[in-house]
């Protein structure tokens, strides 16, 4: 599609959704001006419009055999790859974010729908399970006992600021809710809803394409949280899924458990990711490692869930480290913020840091210009400093880090133990090290959904092993992720079937197994 | 061990609870008269030091090789089984539940200890996952990425008044929590403290005989409320089971979702079991749905979260039905019920919907002694009254069942699009009528968790394939069973290791797989 056919009208199901009193705009980072056209608020009649058009869907799609749902995954990537110059345009006006960034981000967001179609396509993620009648058990016979996992019902899918494909409109979230066979309904970030137009006519366009229900997709905006307010309390939603600040998640959470009906949602609300340095690492390779912090706290312009925001130091001879990273610091031009609100809160969480006791260690340039922007930083406290400030542990979204002295490995275990849940927790160390932090790693094993070694948590995997979760307050329910293939399984829920007829039950569970997939028969895994 | 030796005191670890100065005593329900001893309520001091002692075990059991927490498991049966005449003469006394049953009931309880000990040693249900690396891989290398199912954290378990093994403190919820490698806290019920005095010193057996940590396992009494809302709002505590009242479940929802760091709380809470009689089924088989439907509301005093509170019947031809049930119900004698006061909220409900414009089809016959007892009872309503009174689809607890008259099978339809969540629904049906019965199983694959076919609610079995769950009402999250091997799945979450030394993985993803489980390894499931 062409950027001038933007409606500036939310999709409700096949239709167009009304014009609003007061629209509202995009507005360029870059240039703090406004963008065309104008947006529209979704009214409230449209977000019921677009629940019942999705109750509608659910069972159609629940129905829907493998291949027709692993069809309509990869003609929504195709559809996106179609309107690759049209979305990045778009986004690149949007959110700031430079255009082969948003190239590699397009690139996952379509390998991401691609590789959930895969997991359908091969069925036996819905973990089958029977358990065969066994007539002359004493004292009482068995029935025949057969469950599967099967979707959940209409999903409310919130986009995210920081990703505008990969965790937007045709995003991991509502990839992995019509993996699972439900009906998704998004609402759109209001900072790029020209990008989410396009995204979202893409799987508007797949869902024609293959003769499903229109109810399959709606897109809504709101330049506010009444529309996303609204979906959450309906009736027909089912389920939530919702990357972004802690404070909104945090209220969905509420509002999720606040409904007559409470349903499940899932909330990734990022988190600070303590990275530890050991000292053995240090020793070997202070240079690379300051080089390596430094391109992974500013990388996408320390706009990542993942950024490490606190890096524990051991506090000798750490001035080859320090030295390196200052100066590559204090070389940063200032970093491209995703919006202005954005910039604002960032700058001015940076100034509250520094006008406490903390050393600040270096700061990138300072912005010349009325772009949305950030002045990159890292500050240094004590250790004992940073337990008594909680303060601290919370996130700063954007292009800074704290670094926190330690004397010995052992002061770590202490320090971990009382840390919250994190997305992920990184430490850098030789193969001594490594022997030595077991207890260490014990610790983390509770506090984070993925554990690195000697590497950087900015950049998420989509495969089948990642987990991108955590204990709260990183997550709202930290059993499940939401980047890579078991993130289908927050959006699906085991049903059992007894002494059903052959031809009633799902094709999964029936006798012949015609989908020939895995399944877990009388306790014994087999593709029989 | 012998009745004589109850102490009347919590567990905490391996301490012995203090006295307290306002002691509670267990009721015989068949005499209404108080048995010995006192039983003491514990402290806050108590929670803290329980909920202190199960977080210092917890990576311990998170380290245990599968074959030692399998072995726990199964001497807990042992155990168990050892105290067998102990156990069923005291729940015999609490209860007022025939010994028959407690014996069937002690049998599932130790069985259902060795099925999740055979699923842990067994090891594959963790979900282990490889992605190896991608060194080569442009535009960017993949790095190594392994994750499986680890251990959640100290759970919290209250024991149910219905079932006072099999859901209660060495049931269910404990074997699931002990098998994902959890440390548990048992809230006992208070209406069969010394039953839960038997089974908790039964699994301090079991623990100590292991050499595991005391904190492994605690067991606190209280006859009110304080201590139940202590555990769930401990920090330290990371998940909540609970089966009972709606009431009870709601409540620790709300605790659970409202503390600084809200947690996973599993509340199954029952529900009415809609049953639907299809019109051929009642042709042909009239007497014996008859006899089946008295059998199944009536087993255990209809004191089963199971029992089939709603049964929808065709209008036409059904006095073949009718007959053979009311004279059945008329000649049940009192059925003697869990405790007085279970007795006496039957007894008001019961009397309430006699009060309303809704017909008596059939009473059994009224008590004659101070015992806890309920009359037996069945009512009749048409479809239309059923559809305006939202009240006639909440549960009784007891033996008492609706009858609904409707037309003909497709008025079945948009009254179970407005059921609520169920833990099952039956159909009664011929091979016709369940080929026409395709849309209504697939409304009500939305709304319970189990459907069965020609066969009774009551009776869960306990299997790899039982789903024991449901949409809210009935549970607080229909993506997991409470009865199952499923059910470990409450009390576990995927953590994530990225390009990990071999030394520093769990067994389960190591590089040689020396567990020899199944393991998705670049998204394919492989015993390599």
């Amino acid at each position: 599609m062409n950027l001038d056919t933007l409606s500036g009208l939310s999709l409700i199901a096949d239709q167009q959704g009304s014009e609003s009193e007061i629209p509202f705009r995009a507005y360029n980072p870059a240039t703090g001006k406004p963008l065309e056209p104008e947006f529209h608020t979704a009214t409230l009649d449209e977000v019921e419009q677009a629940a019942a058009a999705a109750e509608a869907a659910a069972p159609i799609l629940a129905r829907l055999d493998n291949r027709t749902r692993a069809t309509l995954l990869r003609s929504i990537a195709t559809a996106l790859t179609d309107a690759g110059q049209a979305i990045l345009d778009r986004a690149n006006l949007e959110t700031g974010l430079p255009l082969p960034r948003l190239q590699g981000e397009l690139a996952r967001t379509t390998g991401q729908l691609k590789l959930f179609a895969d997991v359908v396509e091969e069925g036996s993620w819905v973990d089958a399970r029977i358990d065969e009648a066994l007539p002359d058990r004493k004292p009482l016979p068995r029935a025949d006992i057969r469950s599967m996992l099967r979707p959940i019902g209409p999903v409310v899918v919130f986009g995210a600021s920081n990703f505008p494909l990969a965790f937007s409109v045709a995003g991991g979230d509502t990839a992995s809710a019509l993996a699972a066979g439900n009906p998704v309904i998004v609402k759109a970030h209001p900072a790029h809803p020209g990008t989410s137009e396009i995204a979202g006519r893409a799987i508007q366009q797949a869902v024609r394409a293959q003769g499903l229900p229109a109810g399959t997709f709606s897109l809504l905006f709101d330049s506010g949280i009444h529309i996303g307010e609204a979906l959450v309390h309906n009736p027909l939603v089912k389920a939530v899924a919702f990357t972004g600040s802690s404070t909104g998640g945090r209220a969905l959470m509420k509002l999720a458990a606040s409904r007559p009906e409470p349903i499940p949602c899932f909330t990734e609300m990022g988190s600070t990711n303590p990275l530890f340095i050991l000292p053995g690492a240090l020793r070997e390779r202070a240079s690379a490692l300051a080089q390596g912090l430094q391109a992974s706290f500013t990388l996408g312009s320390g706009q990542f869930c993942t950024k490490p925001g606190i890096v524990f130091l051991p506090n000798a001879n750490n001035s080859e480290f320090l030295n390196p990273l200052s100066t590559a610091v204090s070389a940063l031009d200032p970093q491209g913020m995703l919006t202005t609100g954005i910039a604002n809160r960032f700058t001015s969480a940076v100034e509250q840091r520094s006008s406490t006791a903390i050393s600040s260690i270096a700061t990138g340039k300072p912005s010349q210009s009325d772009a949305a922007t950030g002045q990159a930083s890292i500050f240094s406290v004590e250790l004992d400093q940073f337990l008594k400030d909680h303060q601290l542990e919370e996130e700063i979204f954007g292009p800074t880090t704290l670094l926190i002295n330690y004397g010995k490995p052992a002061d770590l275990i202490p320090v971990a133990q009382k840390l919250h849940g994190h997305l992920t927790a990184t430490l850098h160390g030789t193969e001594d090290d490594l022997r030595d932090a077991r207890e260490l790693i014990a610790v983390l094993e509770h506090k984070v959904g993925r554990i690195l070694v000697n590497g950087y948590p900015t950049g998420v995997e989509v495969c089948h092993a990642m987990v991108h979760g955590g204990p709260f307050p990183a997550t709202s329910d930290s059993r499940f992720t939401s980047v890579g293939t078991r993130a289908m399984l927050r959006f699906a829920r085991p049903v059992c079937y007894q002494d059903f007829p052959d031809a009633a039950l799902p094709p999964e569970l029936q006798r012949a197994n015609p989908r020939k997939i895995q399944r877990m028969v009388n306790g014994t895994l087999t593709r029989d």
